[in-house]
């Protein structure tokens, strides 16, 4: 693994990988350090959970992270994404972790750069750290991926998540469903549409997505007040699901729109699991790659373990 | 060289002794440090001190300060401080540090959430460490609260600082008076109003307030300009203070209006020593709440032990 | 002690734990774990790489960034430079890094204040540590500074870091020429000018200047698509430098308008090793300000080699 920037193309064995060393990290931690290893954290859009997971991720591993605010940076004297990255790199970041609301740019930045990028959202693009510490989560609750029903449940279209986790998920062996709103269907995606009521009642995941007004350029208007009777997971639903269906949401949650806001915590939802997986999931990701060819473990692992034991 | 602000009167010297050096470095490089607690610092309102006190004393302390900035959060998506908190607690904070313009929040929050909450100012509410860090200075120079006379100058009415060090100082057995513009008072305080002029004679700690520009809701026009005569410390007024009497401020001072600028750095001002035992009161009251039980210590302050002796 | 919400309900006994304890710790401090040195990153314009690369310099010396958002702190209420580092002297800081809009500041602050001030850029007065990385770089190229001939060109009147290289590079027996727009020259300095074409071939060091467009007061209107042709580093000009010649810029780069974006990072051009350098040169400052009778490396260094070997 070169870049972390889509989940398109990834193979089986890959994302089997990460997972399970996720998995293992968010088991057993690491013994922290600081090391000469810097993230340049490059958010151009507003964050909590992504970025400060990200950087409790790169502390766990002994990483300095550079806190990068676009509107104190010389971005605002009119400098390109990949000027900006360059620079980080010639200061000493060992990886870019690049959110941004333009669809494809840290792809298009992983082209030209020599160091790791990792894309943390990239417009109604991806966002492959999310999709998988929602795959951490799910191989945490079923041991594997074949058979388990999914269910993608809202906004779809202007959804990255959604994209990347039916991507994933098929690859994995899951069966993938969607449900939600007309005007807010995919039709691209090759899975199919059941009802709510339906969908509900097959899960075995049901994964919720946020509804994201701030990427809705057509401005549909929604009753907010009637969307969660007719599309979302309300208390009657719940009530319905299989014994030991889980519910996913990848937060900020809308509560009482999206889901029921006594659901937000309740026994079968994962919610804040996720985002505790998040940071062991991004602890993968950047061990996996700065580690090519062991000079991560060198230098910062070895140094720890002759210090500590 | 004790600075290093102008290129134009270096010596060749000088200058190629930096060079050499960088030079060196360029091409050795050096080796750091740290631990696996975190503090989320959420400040939802400008703060230049009290922030950067916190960040100090968590470093001090080996733990590590989640940096929040609530304008580039997903509270611009709507997210409330529940879910926010709940989230800072599910990427592995230990402890969180809120300061909010709604009073009351924090105990709210505290209430709901099963990290420790610190109070770091609620809107006109309190300021608990604030508050602690004036006892503290007074403590230090009096070894004691009993029968110490201290008055309280100024914006009562809209300051979260007059309120909770009154309470406190009462509860250790100091004297407190009050003094201020009569539509600055707060009448529901159970402490004598004395006009300025006594206040100053009798005070063992002259302890004023900020005039809280920003809180004043009702914009009382006030003469800047009389007001330090009518109402603050005059060099005057301190001239006939008690021989070992401190003035005492919380800061950002307004120079020239609450009191006059030559006071600000005179002998017997605290305000500087208040700033820094600031990070020392904050450091207390972190390692106070983290070592229940004594986990915290265990963790980080043996380890280090361990490693230094 | 569960939270720390109110001073209301605290008893006697825990406010006086509390205050014994912060004052314990305000005279003993605590055994640092991490170092106890601590940076005051005072940045008031916007910037990335040079804020950036003092944080990487100061990290690599183990010294604690602390990172001031002039728009979220008490620079919002009015609080003046003088105070702000004050504060931040009186909270711990050891050194402070200021950028500043206003000519000279970083000057007086340090008349004013007793721990070390680091000119990270004043208006349009000097940028020392960019000077300074400049000459690193010159340095890595030739071993020696006299009888090499340095270009400065473009916007030399709007520039801190033309002067500050100007008067250090004579300093240091380097033969100094300007080149550029006729409105953009300072004929204060005394170092000739010569035409674009000729400057190109007699230079070993070609060192381009960023075209200020924020600090263009009088917003001369000059035309961006013939300027290059005119003034700037064409692919023709380039072609005719001398063997050994290197281009270097401060960054960031008007691309296209000072030079061709094919020649950013052509063979000769020393723009990102420039910034990479930048991490040692401020690192070299830091230390040389903070190691006056060896403190630093007392506290710091020997004790990371008693660790680490």
């Amino acid at each position: 693994m070169k870049h972390f920037v889509t989940m398109k193309d990834q193979s089986e064995a890959d994302i089997l990988q990460l997972v399970k060393k996720a998995d293992y990290i968010s088991k057993h931690g690491t013994v922290p350090f600081q090391s000469p290893f810097f993230a340049a954290n490059l958010f151009f859009e507003p964050s909590t959970r992504t970025k400060m997971s990200f950087v409790v991720a790169e502390r766990k591993l002994g990483i300095e992270p550079l806190d990068f605010a676009a509107d104190s940076s010389s971005v605002t004297k009119g400098e390109s994404i990949y000027d900006t990255a360059r620079t980080f790199e010639s200061i000493g970041a060992n990886v870019i972790v690049l959110r941004h609301q333009q669809e494809n740019i840290a792809s298009q930045l992983a082209d030209s750069i020599s160091i790791p990028v990792i894309n943390a959202g990239d417009g109604t693009g991806e966002h492959p750290t999310q999709s998988l510490l929602d795959l951490v989560t799910i191989y945490q609750e079923f041991q594997q991926f074949k058979g388990v029903k999914v269910v993608i449940a809202g906004d779809i279209k202007h959804s990255r998540v959604a994209r990347s986790n039916a991507y994933a998920l098929s690859t994995l062996g899951a069966e993938v469903y969607l449900t939600g709103m007309e005007q807010w269907q995919d039709n691209t995606l090759p899975y199919p549409y059941v009802p709510i009521d339906e969908a509900t009642e097959i899960a075995d995941v049901f994964m919720l997505l946020r509804i994201q007004h701030e990427r809705h350029q057509d401005h549909v208007s929604f009753q907010q007040e009637s969307y969660l009777e007719q599309y979302g997971l309300t208390l009657a639903r719940e009530a319905k699901m299989k014994h030991d269906a889980i519910i996913m949401h990848p937060a900020p949650v809308n509560r009482g729109v999206e889901i029921d806001t006594h659901l937000v915590e309740c026994g079968r939802s994962r919610i804040f699991k996720q985002m505790q997986n998040g940071v062991a999931t991004r602890m993968a990701v950047i061990e996996t790659l700065l580690n090519q060819g062991g000079t991560f473990h060198e230098k910062t692992i070895n140094k720890r373990q002759a210090i500590t034991g």
